[in-house]
């Protein structure tokens, strides 16, 4: 039998946004990370939850897991320095302790995913081994150098990855493996997937499922948030 | 005396969207482009407007100019066949009948563009020669084939470019032509800067200045917009 646990990180160092706890700032009334675990727990294909948090967060994140309105099962555990080894821990959790076939990593960050992306993505990802939200990208895309454009870089096929992004679990803990042999430090796990040229699919992202990196994110965020709510 | 216009580019296919006149649907109320030259005319660094309209939108965009709340003349221009023909076609009538020497090219699907973004981009090209609105790119980016991940693109040093982007008004039209004799065809005017070896600044862009591509963009663009109306 299938046991699909999602593993949401909420371990990062919020460098770019200017805050250690960037997963527990309010946003539409909740914590980011409470919108971003309702979508995992309402999601049909999802039979358990790893919560992964970061150094000083612990306690905090534990008081927003007991507050959950779900009855499935949700561990805590805490992450490491890499994005990659947060994601190993709580992969650990989920195969021992939760008996996972296939997990879905999402980012704590993004409150916007929805219950139909965890369903979409695991479901590809039972069929190809891995797969990730992603949408493609529709802004040129410039590589830009000290305040100045460099060139235009074609954009046909590139698409922008989000979260949540599902893996089998044995493929999953090989390719963590792997990348510590090599050495790799990635931005997504799909990434060392690539690297060992294993296939991943595409399911189809929203232009609406942002993360939250930088303050300017606060408002888009919040008023995404209040529409769907009103729409709810 | 600097005289800065604003080209609002309303006449492209949108074949993405599936509607030749999405410039034109209602978003929170009001048609996209209304909002688009609303930012244009509310920039005081803005001097007159010329609106780009398509083949068949007119009459229906003419109208809408007559209702706007503005004191600053307001041209119409036809558009040509690709996006560069129709900035050209906006460039002679605000040249040739506005005087000007200094324009902000801005995409009638941006809805949520700012007058700060249009003062921003005008003083970057008066000082430069050419600058565009754009964000960093946050997301992991990948290249995909046939729904299935390729690879991923590092994406250091990458920008999404946005409108508006200004230019001079005399680099413009040479760079226009210059594309013409070299047969380039381009998403962004900048790029023609770019082959020629121009420089391009940069201005801080929003990532809430999102443009209206697919069908799944009109809920993010409305909540975006009530959002601002509410806090405005």
């Amino acid at each position: 039998m299938a046991t699909r646990v999602a593993i949401v990180v909420a371990a990062g160092r919020g460098t770019r946004m200017g805050a250690p706890d960037k997963v527990l700032l309010p946003l539409a009334g909740r914590p980011a990370l409470a919108w971003s675990l309702r979508a995992a727990a309402a999601a049909a294909s999802v039979d358990a939850i790893v919560v992964v948090h970061g150094e000083h967060t612990g306690a905090r994140i534990a008081a927003l897991v007991r507050q959950m309105a779900t009855t499935k099962p949700v561990r805590l555990v805490a992450g490491g320095d890499r994005r990659q080894d947060s994601v190993a821990n709580g992969l650990a959790a989920a195969a021992v302790d939760l008996w996972a076939t296939v997990v879905a990593v999402h980012d704590g960050a993004r409150p916007l995913a929805t219950p139909a992306m965890f369903d979409a993505v695991l479901d590809a990802a039972e069929r190809h081994g891995a797969a990730i939200v992603a949408t493609p990208i529709v802004d040129t895309l410039k590589r830009v150098a000290d305040g100045m454009v460099v060139e235009t870089v074609p954009r046909d096929g590139l698409w922008a990855a989000q979260t949540p992004q599902a893996f089998s679990v044995g493929r999953l803990a090989d390719a963590l493996d792997e990348g510590d042999r090599r050495g790799l430090t990635v931005t997504d796990e799909a990434a060392l997937f690539e690297a060992l040229g294993w296939p991943v699919a595409i399911a189809p992202g929203d232009p609406a499922n942002l993360k939250l990196t930088h303050p300017g994110d606060i408002p888009v965020l919040e008023a995404l948030l209040w529409a769907r709510e009103g729409r709810g």
